[in-house]
């Protein structure tokens, strides 16, 4: 259940996102959105504080709010999902699994998924392509309570997003994001096409779900002259964290 | 001026992230938030809005609401500032500029910092070290209008944002990143003491004025085995965007 003013931040998101309401200008007033959206001033004035949390919208100037930013993003699941968001960027996606197979849980994968070590997880490599070049290696393991509905799928399911979606329901609700930059290894040069040693985009992740719950974590290497990411930031809320090695 | 619900959105982030609150644990509810900051129950419900677009607490349980995630996370100017960042992170930072000139604004200069073509903005190199090791080299141009405040800095500086801040007042406001990866040059391998053609990671950034006017854009390689970003993410909020290439 999503709540009315959550709905409405949303609402006014994807109005931002298409450029009814354009950087610069201005939001139509609290009582304004209230009669438009039906709702009282205080609902408003909820989904409006997320937005400005977020940095889309400024603080008030006289009665109004402009617009600072449009997301120029997409939604949790077309991050989550390659197939998603390739569509909706008008690219056709294709997956292709290298290799498949349960392995005894290690220290990190038990730490990941908060597991007992030596729990059967299923691994997965994947590689991934945008209209037909390969641009991604995906090597994810999956929790034990989720990895039978991952092994049944047929290796060259373009989304298993889709697939684990239309099958057990919704299960990815957050996601945790660390990048940096590695050498292409000896596989995965041959993998991608790329020459060895030349530089790949990391992207470790977990994903859980509402409750919490790990459902997977995964290796992502992206060719970066193929996909780079973007994250925008504001002083009321900066989601982008600067991580020195341990 | 911040609005109260801001502020109290922001001492409840700081109260997760010091684990007053931990992961798995219950929020207090409205009416004991509201008792203890002493504003309205709405007030309270507006944070709380701000905190679960960000995805830090779940959907409400009953009459409270489950803390998802600590940030784990730098203020914005954390973010911003590579000195106020390692300060907070126990480390020392330095700073030595390479080089600093005057340059007429080129097309992309133009259209970053919203400027006409030729306009003379300053380019600064700057090597930025982590406990006397180098790890990121800064490529930054700044806007005509701050370019005069920047140019006087001493070039040993080792924080150029609080020296920007003391001078002139408070100026960043937002930032859009763009992370990728890119292989080092002969110059960058010699500056920060890796091997030529090793993986860099490349942050692009443009930092504005709260009003959305742009001060700086700036080209940022960091040593990946030094410093890596994280992002946090949920369905109700992505602050991440996968970007492919145009």
């Amino acid at each position: 259940m999503t709540a009315r003013h959550e709905e409405i931040a949303d609402e006014l998101r994807r109005a931002i996102d298409r450029e009814e309401y354009t950087v610069g200008s201005r939001l139509p007033s609290e009582s304004e959105l209230a009669a438009h959206y039906r709702v009282s001033r205080g609902t408003v004035r909820q989904a409006v504080a997320a937005l400005t949390a977020e940095g889309l919208i400024g603080s008030r100037q006289g009665a109004r709010r402009v617009v600072l930013a449009s997301r120029r993003s997409q939604s949790f699941e077309e991050l989550r999902s390659f197939a998603q968001w390739a569509r909706a960027m008008g690219h056709e996606a294709t997956g292709h699994v290298v290799t498949q197979e349960y392995r005894p849980a290690g220290h990190e994968d038990a730490v990941r998924l908060q597991l007992t070590v030596s729990t059967p997880v299923l691994h997965v490599l994947r590689v991934r392509g945008l209209d037909g070049e390969p641009v991604l290696l995906e090597r994810t393991v999956y929790a034990d309570w989720i990895s039978p509905a991952v092994e049944v799928i047929e290796p060259d399911c373009p989304s298993v997003t889709q697939r684990l979606y239309d099958d057990t329901g919704p299960v990815f609700a957050y996601g945790e994001h660390v990048i940096d930059a590695v050498a292409c290894g000896a596989l995965d040069a041959e993998l991608l096409g790329v020459r060895r040693t030349s530089p790949l985009l990391r992207v470790r992740r977990v994903t859980t779900t509402r409750e919490g719950r790990p459902v997977e974590w995964s290796d992502d290497r992206y060719r970066p002259d193929a996909v780079s990411f973007s994250v925008h930031n504001s002083i009321g809320n900066n989601p982008l964290a600067r991580k020195a090695a341990e």
